[in-house]
């Protein structure tokens, strides 16, 4: 078993951290920003300085091949390297360091693998200035279309195809990822939760990603002056809303002990402390592994009443998808190696999507995850301790010299 | 009895309905913006041609007098001609158009008052454009200072003061209302809620503005990824907040029946679907004649737990107004009037601010309210029939012939 560099991880935490980085220790980094830019630029001299193979394509995304000895399939691993505003110093990145340390390790072990190894860089998994998440990923494996993607504008009106096109970062379609080119994908994110830090185990074995359907609530009532209208002939929106959010938390909560289920976003017009809200639109994410289980949600849903205190209750299906099954053989191999560097683990399905998950429909896929401290992510107190993520690191690079050894 | 001219009345209504328009019906006339201006060049207009001596003070109030037999103190009328977004045809107009009434009425049936009639405009009454509310009246009666209140910015970051000095409605600090100078002020005004419609009266008596309360709720909670962590561990702030609302509305619900409580604004942090939110502030506006109804609202507030779910809780007292009690003696005269015209009436308070609550402090005071159809105003759809309109002017006109004969 080989064991990734800790001081060169080190070093390279820092340096990405210095690429768009918060006066409280965290990174924005939005996608073809200046900071994106920056870091990718350092990701491209990484490439060269180790003579790999470097190609970008019509997306932006970036693949870096360190050639092996048959000229067989690649196996590839990533992840990105856009940040959420006031992100941390690991969601995404850490995805990126592995690949370059695995690059890394090998070399200074003079570890020939017979397969191609590539180190991908995804574009805009975050979607934060450019909606949606996982975008370039969902462009690849037919989930959105290119067309459409590049007319996304962000808050100044720029669209991402105008961004990409001033950047150095479009390159050709012809590069894209080709499935039959590829053996397996493999990416390694932080866990973004607390089940991990918990449970006391270093290493996620990811089985998959959840299935969720996102819905919007939307309560319907009557505006009229906080001063001169009496109760009894209000129809108020945000009372009636409010009732309407217990109702459901109430319900969900009979469920499954493991639903997650959050009412992220809420807006009430015309949102003055001198009129009764007449309008009150909230959101709801409900994730569980299990289909039937996101079904009894909908069922609850489907069965609310029509009118609540006079108020007209509307729910809308914005979204939903599968619950995503990572590949079991590569889900085995991570299993195996993690007992074999003894490092405490457990398997665990991801709440958050990933790149990984698109790709897994193309090719075979899975993830590795590395603790969370308290959980928190997407935040400039995320953190994971140099050891956890080097063992997350040594996890992925045994991995990937062990299904080297597989044939294709 | 006199009775105002109807056909003359629903001529003005119109007149007014044109500057700012909106497409549904109602009017959009933000202080001092270019349809405020309009409104207000149609009331010089109207003054001049009437032979009025028309003064303007330093804050852009109108002051166009009547004169009579004996220069003896003034009997004021008026409101404002401002507007919210996308408001109505009656709210504030309507007292400039009774005025305006009032004048063309005693001036056609040759009625030769003994005291000065003086009809007036207050500036920036809604506060939209220039918050707070009633600007204008609160500076000359010394609830707010003309030095801070000129630099209020709008969204454009236009100042009042800027926004006065480039309009033509900038007089001199000497114009101002002088208390000693006024025998009283009355203001018609449309009641903005369903009481008096509900009741079949035509008429409110207006004994004087109830008393209220302004909160803040903060709740403080922890912002997590919503696919990530298990509901064990959240601190969820927007569910907390929920249940904070429905307790107060609960607690609050078991007061005085006439107790009126609102909720009106809300939002939350980071306000984004996949994220628990950590920050959720919501308004609360309660209002009440007696101070001991507010003083149990504001016992419920002080008992408040200091956390809910692990999430904290804290209450901002933004502002209080006692009860403003209208003088009985104007009030007596308004209802002696009523009577004696044989319109269906009632004694009320009015939920809302207007100016006439400052004015009241410095000049005997009391206001007149004629039915909002439906209880509605601050929209498009705000209704007041001609009739009742002009039953309202009918009660206005002959209040003032009948205080113009008591002796100052």
């Amino acid at each position: 078993m080989l064991n990734c560099n800790r001081s060169s991880l080190n070093d390279k935490i820092s340096q990405f951290s210095a690429f768009g980085a918060t006066k409280n220790g965290g990174v924005t980094r939005l996608t073809l920003s200046d900071e994106d830019i920056a870091a990718r630029d350092f990701i491209i001299d990484f490439c060269q300085s180790k003579d790999l193979i470097t190609r970008v394509d019509d997306l932006g995304n970036i693949y870096a091949t360190l050639k092996g000895t048959d000229g067989s399939k690649a196996i590839l691993s990533g992840s990105h390297c856009d940040s959420v505003i006031n992100g941390g110093n690991y969601d995404g990145i850490l995805g990126v360091i592995s690949a370059m340390e695995t690059i890394d390790t090998l070399l200074a072990n003079h570890v020939q693998l017979a397969h191609d190894f590539t180190l991908v860089v995804w574009t805009n998994e975050e979607g934060v200035r450019f909606p949606p998440a996982m975008m370039s990923s969902g462009i690849i494996t037919g989930e959105f279309t290119k067309e459409t993607m590049f007319k996304v504008e962000d808050r100044e009106g720029i669209t991402f195809g105008e961004a990409l096109a001033e950047s150095s970062f479009q390159g050709e379609f012809e590069n894209r990822l080709v499935p039959n080119d590829a053996k397996a994908y493999l990416e390694l994110h932080i866990e973004q939760g607390p089940i991990l830090e918990a449970n006391q185990n270093d290493i996620g074995i990811v089985e998959g990603v959840v299935g969720m359907v996102n819905y919007d609530f939307i309560v319907r009532g009557q505006a009229d002056h906080a001063g001169t209208t009496p109760m009894r002939y209000r129809q108020d929106a945000l009372v009636t809303a409010a009732k309407l959010l217990l109702q459901l938390h109430e319900a969900f909560s009979g469920l499954a002990d493991d639903l997650v289920f959050t009412f992220g976003e809420i807006s009430a017009h015309p949102n003055l402390h001198t009129v009764i809200p007449d309008y009150v639109k909230f959101s709801l994410d409900a994730r569980h592994k299990d289909a039937e289980v996101i079904q009894q949600v909908v069922d609850i849903i489907n069965h609310l009443p029509q009118t609540i205190n006079q108020c007209q209750i509307e729910a809308i299906e914005n979204w939903a998808r599968n619950t995503v099954y990572f590949n079991p053989s590569l889900v085995n191999a991570v299993s195996d190696v993690t007992k074999d560097l003894n490092y405490s683990n457990q398997r665990l399905y991801s709440g958050a999507g990933h790149d990984a998950q698109y790709i897994s429909k193309i090719v075979p896929t899975t993830m590795i995850f590395v603790p969370s401290k308290d959980g928190h992510s997407h935040c400039e107190i995320e953190y994971t301790s140099l050891e956890q993520c080097a063992k997350g690191i040594d996890v992925l690079l045994n991995t990937v010299i062990l299904i080297d050894k597989i044939a294709d």
